[in-house]
C-alpha cells in the first residue's frame, strides 16, 4: 500500500451473515474483481474465523476487525497480533465504535500491530477523537460518527462539517496519517463527496455487504474514486 | 460426543505462540495422534483465526475459546456463533476466567451456541459459580480456580475440596452436565485425581502447550484416563 | 428487616434529576411519610453521593445502587462496601441491568456486602438468571426483564409467566431468599398482581420518581400491599 | 482556582480505609490545615459517598474520583455530573488508571463535567496518552505511569524523561492545560523534582493517605512547593 495519495475503499464485513464463512470468501472475491477491473484499491475486513480463507483466496489487503492489546500468553478468547498476521491479514481495524477500547488499550494495540507489521486503521467517532488517535501514529484514521453508521444517510452528505473538522484537527497533529471516513455511505456520490472533503478513502459496511448487488455498488464507488482522482 | 461417561481431555491453546498459526495445526495433529493411539477423547481450542485450518486438518473436536452473545448484524470485532460454526468448530468455551462475561451474556452465549449446534463448555472459578452456570444447561461446566491457572499446582491435588464441592453443588441443580476441572494440571496423576473426584474430564492449557514435549505429556494424561476408566 | 413475609417496596432513584441532591432527600422523606402512614415497608436507593444525606434524614432503609467487588485499597473511582456502610446505607442493589457485573464479581460483591452487614438485593433479568444469583444466597433477588424497565407496561400484568417461572426456579434452589419483581410498575394494581404471583415486594423507579405526584403513586402501591396482606 | 501558575497538590483518597467515612473528613481537615498554614493550594478526592460530608467540613477543593459519561436518566449505579456537583465537589478525576474509560467516554465525561461547572483532571499513563486527553481541553492532565503507582519510587526521580516528554507532547497540542504528575511520590524532594520538570502540581495517594503521619508528609510536600515557587 505504498502510494499514500491513491484513495482506498475498505469494506467492513462486520458480523453479517451475508459475509460469513463461504460467503465471506465469495464477497471478498467479488470485491477483488471490481477493484482489479476499475484499478481502484479495495480492502476487506472479514470476521476473525474467515481471515485465513479470505486471505488464501484474494490478493487484496485483508484486515482484522479488532486486535487485543496483548502479547503472547494466557489470554483465552482474545485476538493476538501474531495470530492475525499468521492467518494472512495485512492490517487491522482498532477501536471501531462497535468495539471501543479503553484509551491505553488503543495505544498498546497500535504498538502490537506495528510490531508484527500490520497496517493500522484506528476508528473514531468525532473530529476530536480522530485527532486523539492520530497521536498514536497509526497508518490510517477512520472517522465514523456512530449515529450515522448503518443509517443510509452518508456522513459526507449529511454532516460534511464533521469531515472537514476532522481533517483539520487530525492534520494539526499528524501530517502523514491517511484519513478515511465512513457511516451511511451507499452511493458513488457519497464517496466522491468524502474524497472532495479531504479524505483519502472510505470505510463502508452495510452499504456494500447488505446490498442486493454488492459488486454493482462497489463499482459505483470505484467509478467515483476514478472520477475524483482524474478530475 | 455421545458417550457422556467417557472422559474428555480438552486442550486450550490460549494465545500462546507455541500454538499460533501453523504451530496450532501441528499441535492439534499431535494431540489427535495421541488420542487415536490411546483411544482417549481429546479436543482442542485454538485461537479464532486458527479454527478453520485446525478443523480442516484434524478429526478431533475443535472448540472456539469464546463466543459473543450476538446475533448476525453490526457487531464489528465480535465473535458470531454462525462464524465459529462455519469455520468448522464443534463447540466453544464460554466465560473463561481470562474472558469473563456479564451474567446475562453467559445465558445468551449458551443459547446462541445451542442454536447453531455448538457444544458449550462454560467455565467457572468456584463451586458456587459452577452451579450458577450449570443452570443454563450447557453441555459441560469447567471448574478452574483462577488462582491456580498456570501455577503448576494441580487443582485436583492442591484443592480437591473445590472439585468435590463443585460436583456436589452442580449435581444439586443439574444431573446431566459433564463436569470438567482444570488449573495447574501437569501430570497424569493430576488427571487421575481429577477423575476420581467425580469429574468427567480435564481442561488444560500450559501444562500441555508449553511443555517441551506436548505429546509425551498428553500421552501421560491419556494413560491416566485409561487407568481410571478400566480400574 | 426481620419479618420476611411482610412485603417491601423499594424505590430506585437511578440518576434522575428529580431524585438528585436535595431532591433525593425530599423524595426520600415523602416515601418515608407514606410508608409510616400506611404501615408498609418502604426503602429507597439514592445515588452514591446522596446516601449520607438521605440516611441522615430518614429512618427507612437506604440502599446503594451498586457495589464494587473490591476490598479496601487502590481502587480509585470504585464503590467500597465499607464506604457505603459508613455513609449510613443498610443495603445495596447488585447487578442491576443498567450496571451488570461479570459473574465472579456478583459473588464477590454479595460477599463484601455481607461482610460489612449490608442487605443484598441482586437483580436479574430472567427466571434462569434469577435462580443463578439466588445461589449466592443474597437477602433478596429482584427480577426485572430489561425490555419492560421504564416501559409503563408492568411485568406483573404484561408477563406474569416470567414472575411465576422466576419464583418456581428460584425456590428450587433457595427457599429463603425474598423475591422482588420490577419493570413497568405504575399502579397499585400492578403491585397487587406482583404479590399475588408469589413475590414479596416490588422494585420500582420511574413509576414513582418521575410521577407528577410521587406520594400519591406510592400511597396507591402501599394500599395495594395492605389489601393483599390483609386479604 | 484562578491562578494557573500556582502549583496544586491533589490528594486521591482512593478506597483506602484510612480515608473512608469519618476518617475521610478528618483527613481532609488535616490536609486543609496544612494547606492554610503553608499557603499552598491543596485539594482532596474522597470516595463518592464521602464527598458531601468532606465538602461540608472543608473549604479546599473537593474532587470526585470518577464521573460517568451520562446525562440524567435511567443509569442505576452510575455517577452523574449533577449529583457530584450537588454534593459539593468542585471537580473530578476522569480516566484514572484504576478506572480507565473508553475513548469516547472520556470526551463525553469532560463535556458533562464542564456543563455543570466541575474542574476536570484527566489522567493518562504515558506522554502520548497525556497529549491525547489534552485535546479534550480539560482543566488539568495528570500523568501517572501505572507501573509506578503505589511503588514508593517517584516518577519524578525514577523516570523524569516521562514527565519531560509528557510536558513537551501536551504543550504541542494544548498551551493552557495544567499538567500534574503522580505515582510513587513520597517526599518533598519528589514534589520539587516534579515541579522542576515542568509540571504545575502533583497527584498523590498512598504517599500521604497511608503515611503514619499524613500531615507531616503533606507539610513536607508543601514546603517543597514553596521552595520551588520562591526559588
Amino acid at each position: 500500500m505504498s502510494n499514500q495519495s491513491e484513495p482506498i475503499l475498505l469494506i467492513n464485513f462486520k458480523t453479517y451473515l451475508e459475509a460469513t464463512g463461504k460467503k465471506a470468501v465469495e464477497l471478498a472475491r467479488k470485491m477483488e474483481t471490481v477493484g482489479q477491473e476499475t484499478g481502484v484499491r479495495v480492502g476487506v475486513a472479514p470476521q476473525f474465523c474467515d481471515i485465513e480463507q479470505v486471505a488464501a483466496h484474494v490478493k487484496i489487503p485483508v484486515f482484522a476487525q479488532h486486535l487485543d492489546p496483548i502479547t503472547p500468553g494466557a489470554f483465552t478468547g482474545h485476538v493476538l497480533a501474531e495470530s492475525v498476521n499468521a492467518a494472512g491479514a495485512t492490517g487491522t481495524l482498532i477501536n471501531h465504535s462497535e468495539r471501543n477500547l479503553k484509551l491505553p488499550e488503543i495505544e498498546k494495540s497500535v504498538e502490537r500491530a506495528r510490531e508484527v507489521g500490520l497496517i493500522t486503521v484506528v476508528c473514531a467517532g468525532t473530529a476530536r477523537l480522530g485527532a486523539a488517535v492520530a497521536l498514536f501514529e497509526p497508518d490510517m484514521v477512520a472517522i465514523e460518527p456512530p449515529e450515522l453508521i448503518g443509517s443510509g444517510r452518508a456522513v459526507s452528505k449529511e454532516s460534511p462539517e464533521i469531515i472537514t473538522e476532522s481533517v483539520r484537527r487530525i492534520r494539526a497533529v499528524n501530517g502523514q496519517v491517511r484519513i478515511l471516513c465512513g457511516a451511511g455511505i451507499t452511493t458513488g456520490e457519497d464517496v466522491y463527496a468524502a474524497l472532495k472533503l479531504g479524505t483519502q478513502g472510505v470505510l463502508v459496511a452495510s452499504g456494500v455487504v447488505k446490498a442486493s448487488e454488492p459488486e454493482r455498488v462497489l463499482r459505483d464507488f470505484c467509478e467515483a474514486v476514478r472520477k475524483y482522482t482524474y478530475k
